[in-house]
């Protein structure tokens, strides 16, 4: 999609743990991803019709029956202000059933509806031998480049993106859920990276970015934000800027402690500038691919691997987190291409060379 | 709809509050009901197209534009096992800016979609000039009676609802999101009570009805579901088994003191003999009428009412919404005509009489 | 301490589920439990000085070395208008590493520092080559009958409790942490109750009983409170009525399920007549004794049985703690003896054979 | 107590918001602070003994009775593994009934129970005509340097900083709860900040540090832990790495708005370096000046000053606590001297002059 560097490919290495093959959340064995962007249109914003500049992207934990094998997962709520789907069912019973689906703000409920319907296809017992289907989506506001009011996500484009899903590398910045989002007053959209432990386990992060404003942005720590000029569009809404987090890992552990991980996130956030705005819809979703639970069991009980919180896994984990994420929204902003919206709105490509050479250069002077 | 008894009117007296005037949660000033029930078809579940026993119910707080003046609100969830929508944003803002809507556990995401678009159009600005809106939507599963597959509730059905919304008496029992509910393995549906204080407050509360197995019934104390005759088609699904509960009043509460009021819900629910099944998804959702909050402020500060926690007016309200809960369930029983749904299957409407009898049998021989 | 009959005894039989031997949380195998009583002086309050009516009582999970082999555990606040201790840790780490103490609530710190110094003793690592440790204590106000100021519970009353703690039957009413405690007017105390899964798992609960209006007392759903003589003495105070609930199993439950258990307690409160009033503090503690979590790990994982929320233990687990809830507070009423107190203040005990008389009379009725 | 410069007095400057007077929590009007320091002992470890290198901290909110005259309050817990008191009961009511005391974690309980008696005091009604009192307690884990099992801090010590408090400057570094606490490998402590707005509002900031790992440190984002040399003593304890962050602001906040800032302490943690580690207690609590809450109230409503969520005062508000976190954190590194204690360990003072230099070069580097 773009030939954009990451912000590793620049020499910026972020934090001290190793990276995946792939440094992104597929790196997580069997976790896929898939995009629908949607472009069409140009010029003044006619609500309900145009210009488009959106998309959705799914995250599949692994290539089964997700409501037949579930996965175990949980979620965090950093700050509220958004519209997520599907939350309080994660939070009682621990487990994911449906692909996690990211688009935009008022979007979430027309994605929500496919991903049912998509369920319902692949597990027709649904609604008939057994009960519903909980949908997980994540969503922020892309309204300053797209028209919102058309909610131009339609089943079909999330059943191209479940289709299209696969692993190895993902696509970054203006794609998918991030085809019209915004970070720091640069053009943002989805990033990814990942962090693989000597001992045996992955972190993968993608994240959806569409918050920040300009002075704060920092790169590896410095304050980048304050350095260049500043992008010449910019327009801060006073609401509607936010970040979704999606968490995935091979660690075998239980909801409780993958609610430990999705604290992390914030750490990432903040290290690159953020301080969760009023606004803002920050949520953090995560999963573990190490257990499969079947939607029924007639066991009373099974055995399950278990990962003590004391020890050293948890001191691994929890950096890792932190470092995927603040990797993760570096890329969404390294990657991504200008896009002109509504309006004639325009996101800039961040000036990445300019930024890594700043970088570079406090580097250098304190070595 | 139904010339059915309610539970008062069998002279069964729940609590020891005084009722409003309508006994509904329309007796908090301006607080308006609206239904669209969905009957069509019989016979054998042909799934995604019939037969259809479903509905929706919307809650309205006032009847101005609730997107640019709020009222305060909670939520609280007491078993998760659901697929509610708003509930995030509502805890982090304290407010709910559209109508609140029930409907069945597929459908919700197509009413929340429902209830943005009639936001939209009522608020050209969300999406615009101003950010998103977040749509409040409750379920229970109607799946026994109902093809759920077939997700019936369409906007327009929505709307309709919007626009049938009136103060007054309330429809009970088979009607709107209660169409195809069940309860104690009898027919239930919606059911609503309110409470009125001598120094001035009044809480009212609406629920849609859909757990309980019939041998838990109790009405009044007296354990009538040992008693009575099981209802012939029972059949009890090992999950979808929910209850909805909306919460209104014109004391001047805060949303932490609201959600105070929703913990109480959880009492008149057990002592109609439920204990929060497994698979049940008991959520409640309260708002005041008493305030009003803009979209947008000028002002830094406002002055509002406050009501302390230590006065004696939490003492009234707390007790309140046990008593209107466990009323309104029974009004929800007592209302319900029998259904027969897909394949046959049946919910019988309580043997009223019969039970009434029990009752006041049970309190004569301890008079 | 008491000939008093449990409720049980009376002919009563709450529920549907049976009991254990003992009908007592020393059910689940190897939890015991300690009292310390103190009673002194009698007369007008002097503050700091007595009458004393107040105690502690313990509950350990198994006769080990806690700290080093801890328990899987979760806490549930219903109404958080209480001063319990060390529920954080146990909501971030799903573990329990002391005994847990219930006193009243101006001793709840005094207890709290006496297991902290008994977990020092037993594990003298404790702050010198490891971390500190997370005391659980529960509380609720005894001082209506008790000197609260002279905070008379002292280290070592926490420690003979600890060291007197046994199996088998548990003494109930106005003993350890029930000694100057109310219920619905009448006197409170400890109570505690069990159920057996057939299929093999185990409930047990304790309580600390001091709340409730005696026009609300329910006795297996009559409403005895409003057929009885109201107590004599009755002073209601405005705050302080609370209730302590402690659950136990040998299901191999995840804190996320264990807290599933603790919020079914409310039932059980609510169906004895309990709406969980402003001043109560309503706290449940549970915790599993299906594994030990050892505080340090060397073993990156292990293997750990775990039970399916959606197969049929659950649905036997959850009424099961409603059912123990109710009879343990009950038989914290029926088995308590009448207490005189600070200023001469009286509880009466539940004049039990009347309400069991009641009771029969009612259910006769329905036969 | 020490002549050691503030980060500030160094030419960093953090963030680009006005500081308040003393740049100190004492900034919002009425607060005060107390220490009580106690430094006794040397050589080894006698556990139970000495040497003692800890302390106690508190912080009021006003001059007056605050068990009669409360204040609105909000609790936050980042990471949940330490023993903090009072949490629940400010869930529930939002307010705050005592100063607040910040020790070491063996220590909680004994500081807990002074606070307790210190308003019974105050206020003898306390357990007499009326119900208990919350004591309010924060800790680290000063462990490493001093005695945890003699829980030296006893009633007295506490009072005395009572008495002791005042506002205007505070002292900082190794002092009251900071006496023996680590922060990023060096000395750490007591800091504080605050932030002005022209438009009216003031919030302040008072942390206990005891959190970080050397390489992890950053100063303005500059990464200075990677820099300089390590600290010749450092020894990394698994468990009780913590920071206990304290809030106050004049802004007429509600308990749920107050929770909405303590979730911005988390930005400044993790801008200094923290990820919130496993065996890190991150808690923050907060209030506002704003009100004052009767203990008990007449009238059913009052009038209260209200900001809006959506105002921008929250746009001001929400970035001036992350801004003050993370000057506050620095402060309690840049000012506290080298302390030797048990057995020998040491932690370093931070090399001040070379921290500021490496900042300031870098800074002039970006120029």
């Amino acid at each position: 999609v773009t030939d954009r560097p990451r912000v590793r490919d620049l020499g910026i290495e972020i934090g001290r743990l190793s990276v995946g093959r792939h440094n992104a959340i597929t790196d997580v064995a069997g976790v896929r991803v898939g995009h629908t962007t949607l472009v069409s249109g140009e010029g003044p914003l006619r609500p309900g019709e145009g210009p488009v500049r959106t998309g959705v992207t799914v995250i599949l934990p692994h290539d089964g029956n997700l409501f037949r094998q579930k996965v175990v997962g949980a979620v965090h709520t950093i700050n509220g202000f958004g519209k997520v789907c599907g939350f309080e069912e994660i939070r009682e019973l621990g487990v994911i059933e449906t692909p996690i689906a990211l688009t935009n703000t008022l979007n979430v409920y027309r994605v929500a509806d496919a991903l049912a319907q998509a369920a319902v296809r692949q597990s027709p017992e649904i609604g008939v031998r057994t009960s519903s289907v909980n949908a997980v989506v994540g969503e922020t506001n892309d309204g300053y480049l797209n028209d919102l009011q058309g909610r131009h996500v339609r089943q079909e484009h999330v059943w191209t993106a479940l289709e299209a899903a696969s692993g190895g590398p993902v696509a970054e910045g203006a794609v998918g859920a991030g085809t019209g989002t915004s970070c720091f007053g640069w053009k943002g959209g989805i990033g990814t990276a990942s962090r693989v432990w000597s001992e045996g386990f992955t972190v993968g992060v993608l994240v959806q970015t569409n918050f920040g404003r300009p002075e704060n942005l920092r790169v590896d720590g410095v304050p980048v934000g304050r350095r260049i000029s500043r992008p010449e569009d910019v327009h801060r809404p006073a609401a509607g800027e936010s970040v979704m987090v999606v968490l995935a890992t091979d660690a075998p552990l239980t909801s409780r402690q993958l609610r430990r991980l999705c604290v992390r996130a914030a750490a990432g956030l903040a290290r690159v500038g953020s301080d969760f705005g009023h606004g803002s819809g920050d949520f953090v979703i995560a999963f573990t691919t190490a257990h499969r639970i079947p939607h029924r069991s007639l066991a009373l009980t099974t055995q399950r691997a278990a990962l003590a919180d004391e020890g050293r896994a948890m001191f691994w984990l929890l950096p890792a987190v932190a470092e995927c994420v603040e990797e993760g929204v570096l890329n969404s902003l390294f990657r991504a291409e200008t896009v002109v919206g509504r309006d004639g709105h325009t996101r800039h490509a961040l000036p990445a060379e300019q930024v890594a050479a700043l970088v570079k250069l406090d580097t250098d002077s304190r070595g």
